[in-house]
């Protein structure tokens, strides 16, 4: 019996590849906060021609990549961005763009498909007159793929429509690319040119990508030169920092290949999970790695997650009916299978125990295990 | 002939009646930085015993009011606030508590009564527990009377129990109450007992109460104590403003009793407007002194304000097919008869240019006047 | 015997005149923040014309002038300004440019004549090229008279000289002159004149002017535009300001011609103290209308100041050794003679109590009186 | 003859030794960011331990960890720091205490020896009966050793006054220990013994101590809790960190023994160079391993610099008379040998040239070279 964990918690949780640690414990570095490290330097450029525009800065983090664009685009006071009301910067980031960067969010409904209405986002827009009473506008930020919205894709004619708006309002474009492959893959776009109306982006190179640490924004030149400052201030220098952009090349060159892979065996598991009874999923809300799926009232989520753990399989309770699968390069075939297994045993274990529990309570109507 | 202008514009446009501008002349006044203005510290007990608080403090302005609330309450980094998304706070308060404070705002949907529903409040709270990726929210704020939704009313009812959720939540609950005598006096809830739940207060003296200058806050003394200092820190602190003060102490005594009148005439208004063709208002919708009336599509908004105009009445048009009236103490019944006329003329006059127009033009559809 | 209070604490404790309680009563106002208060625009340009500007801003308070100031001028994120070690906007502002605005100040010695080394400022100029850790020097500050030094005047071939550094660096520099009508007439320099090199200058109303609330900002009319917004993101933009503009314009026209007499004053005050034994006064270093002294050892600032306020006059101890006493129009010559004759008696006064208190204790050193 | 670099810019220039190349290649990992990295974690503990803290933080750069300790000793908007106006978070960390953190600093003057007079500290302090117009003091911080004086030492009683200072005035004591370990060294006093009266202490991971990347913050668990959200706000939260956590856990074992060989070769070093004509050096001022020297005004260390790194020796030229050599565990007994070697070749070179250039220009006496 195996004793590997399979770990669908989320793709930024993938060990790094033995390809990776001898790319770390090869890297030719030097202090790259002096400018001279050339395995950074090297990747970076690689990034910049990758995703198709002029230069490119690696960042400790997606966190991290998303404050600074959205800082170095609203680099004056008063400055206010249009973003989805349920993206990840406004949701899971801290705030930090308020509360560090004193910019103020806008924020537009996200349709279950993450895009947001054109005439919404027009609608948003503020303050070209500069009126007394309004921040303004000086940035539109779009997440691709949307992370809660399922990891949907966003299309490369919306993705221009949006780009659009901004050029037409003198408004700058941030694509959140946190999972941008994931998006390019599963639409048969090339990165670049999904990506080209934006005049900044971020990628996560430690999700899907399967890097141990990092994110990479790409952009102009003005605007990469900007992001470095930004990133000194915020604290995200790094001294021999090529040990993990070395990684991270690696990651790159490996695992793009694989994603399409991935978004299979997302769609093999939600095939497998909507036949499990007590389970809902929405097999077309499946674009790329990840899987949502609801559970009946009976089944608690976080004992569902609970009884899975002790199969070595971890999965994240989301809500309080709903669970998040997330697919990575290190998820194989027979994972998915094991997978599917377990939760067809964890879930007859709460409907056994539950039924035992009611028998025992006379039908108390409550969730015995909690979450 | 009269040339009086009737201006509907905002209730902040009343001049100082005579007895506002004698208190000013004869205000006994000091240095109040140095907290020795008599004139100042007399209204400031005033008006907390009014509001029911312990203490107050008189601001420049609703807007500082407002900003100073929210910071106190949101003292720490990494605050967030919840708010309506049509609230006078987020939209036209120039993001200040974001881009001066660093507060994140997370804004709830206003129903168009003004209410926030109460479950999408509590699921909006974030990080009791203290994740990494959330900001604390620290702060509810409700608006009463709403402006944006039309100057409804908040009962009572409804604003105890947002108290509760944000007792039971450990937050604070702050209430611009720009216009809450008028929301007092409409519902015929003294407005004590009206802002019992709240921890903080603004009103507005220069709205309906027709004060020249100012705004006041009510809360604990700790909140006034370092609302005090904040208000030194933005600017707010002011010297001989004992003669702002003396002008809005009268504007306390002699216009609260008058707020019953505006809102009888708004309602005339409203249904006299409604007896116009080719205007259209929802009588239900007026609750206090605040009027919006929607016009057909051959009717801008913006020409019929200009229309308005050149008969001396002043009119707000606030969309491409809205137009705001707000009622004060300087307009009389006779004033409501002088613009309703006004009101049926400027119709008539951009109807029978558009006859003209459309004649010479053989049917253009295009708006001829333009916003 | 009169009961009239003599109070030196502050030029910012005048009480307003008749004439400028008779201008607020009769001011034509209107709604300033709907941009059609005609007191207020009238006074604006006057006040722009002054001091030679091309438009001008009127505030509630000096610190919201600065504030607003320092702000323009540093809109982008990363910025730093130079501004002496000892100046208001450092000490007494609560460090609001930082606290509120982001800003970075960087300090230069302020010599006891209000001055800082060119090279030193020179020396202090950060960023030119963009290095990654340092933020980038937008603006300088001055301020004269020099609140902190004594009310020293800055010449203008200091201030030209400061603003071609500025010039050449490509900053701009600007003038903290909330007493700078002391300045122009202790120098006998223009007002326009002497601030000639300076992007923006704000001005007290309410100190010697004797305005009862109020400062104004000057510059050009791009920065006052910005200024503007800023204001009201504050919460600076008041509704019938006109009634302050209108005492703050008598205010401008009635006192500027008094200030010499004030400096007048203000030495034979100075002379006076000098005669008084256990006093030290630099009589070199009245140059307007502050005088600092300092006490022998025996004699505690604070017990000074209560025995004067016994007497009606009102000082400020300002540390333990020093009091300081600041002449403003309302202060005539025999207040004057009355203060050096209250002078000597509290003096007297404290010595006897100390003798007897040491007779009792039989030689105790410490301060009987404590501060 | 050797092509070894001698690098002696900084001891930022390190390149990981095969030890933490293996140590990286071999790091057992998971999701620092959901809190399961076990290497980052057994690092933590271990820093902790090692200076005496209850609890730790890994984090990418100094500068964010000196950020993230000054944010959160100031958690509260108002907040004033006191440190040194020569200090590296003050001059070299872009102002991010306030352009990122609104935190107000008011510098005290460091001493040649990297104090802070303690009276100069206490007068520094401010507000903390909360008078209106101050920000309020909540954090002091030291530095040690300190840079930009040298890298001197400052003592453990030095400390310990200072952290009765702030323990007195309820102030909290941050040490800047980027170099903390030089000092214990130096000064023989266990590490943890030196900080016991710091609230925090950062310290560099990949200066002296040569690991790739990293710095780690410590203090107590209340403190670290919640300096880990503001990692996360800031962008400084990375997936799996153990990489870098395994290759720090290897400097710090293999290194700390070192720092007193790096000790003696600046010493020798700085002997070498007071030989040297036209080279003046301060042998008393050589603490640890820096060693600043200045150069006769025939002599530009641009220049010098310049010449050096011909000869494949790197220094860096610090002001217009200046230069520093930093020395770190890479450089060896003969390094330092050559240095001296390169020193002089490159001192005649620049002699003999400027004779040349005078032969030519017949006695000009600029600088031929430039900087």
């Amino acid at each position: 019996m195996s004793t590997k964990v399979v770990d669908l918690r989320s793709d930024t949780v993938t060990k790094p590849s033995e390809a990776m640690r001898a790319a770390m414990a090869g890297a030719v570095v030097d202090d790259d906060v002096l400018g001279t490290d050339p395995t950074a330097h090297r990747f970076e450029m690689e990034m910049a021609r990758m995703l198709g525009k002029d230069a490119a800065l690696f960042v400790p983090s997606g966190t991290m990549a998303n404050l600074i664009s959205v800082l170095v685009h609203c680099d004056s006071r008063g400055s206010e961005v249009i973003l989805g009301h349920n993206s990840h910067i406004h949701i899971y980031e801290n705030g930090g763009i308020s509360t560090i960067g004193g910019v103020h969010p806008r924020t537009v409904t996200n349709n279950p498909d993450g895009t947001m209405d054109i005439d919404k986002i027009v609608a948003a827009i503020r303050n070209p007159d500069g009126a007394l009473c309004y921040p303004t506008t000086r940035l539109i930020c779009l997440e691709n793929t949307h992370g809660n919205c399922g990891g949907k894709c966003l299309s490369v004619e919306y993705t221009d429509k949006v780009g659009e708006v901004a050029k037409n309002h003198g408004l700058q474009l941030h694509i959140d690319g946190a999972r941008i492959f994931n998006a390019s893959v599963a639409l048969g776009v090339p990165v670049d040119r999904l990506v080209r109306a934006a005049d900044s982006v971020s990628v996560c190179l430690s999700k899907g990508l399967g890097a141990p640490v990092g994110s990479v924004i790409v952009g102009s030149k003005a605007f990469i030169e900007k992001a470095k400052i930004l990133r000194k201030t915020l604290g995200g220098g790094m001294r021999q920092v090529g040990v993990l952009c070395a990684a991270a090349h690696v990651a790159v060159r490996d695992t793009v290949g694989k994603l399409a892979d991935d978004h299979r065996r997302a769609k093999v598991i939600a095939a497998g999970l909507s036949k499990i009874k007590h389970l809902t999923v929405d097999l077309t809300s499946v674009e790329t790695n990840m899987v949502f799926f609801d559970t009946d009232p009976q089944i608690s989520p976080g004992k569902l997650c609970q009884l899975l753990e002790q199969r070595n399989v971890l999965a994240m309770a989301v809500s309080s009916k709903s669970v998040r699968l997330v697919i990575h390069y290190q998820i194989s075939d027979s994972d998915v299978q094991h997978v599917l297994t377990c939760m067809e045993e964890a879930v007859e274990e709460i409907l056994s125990r539950n039924a035992k529990f009611e028998h025992l309570t006379n039908g108390a109507t409550t969730d015995s295990y909690g979450n």
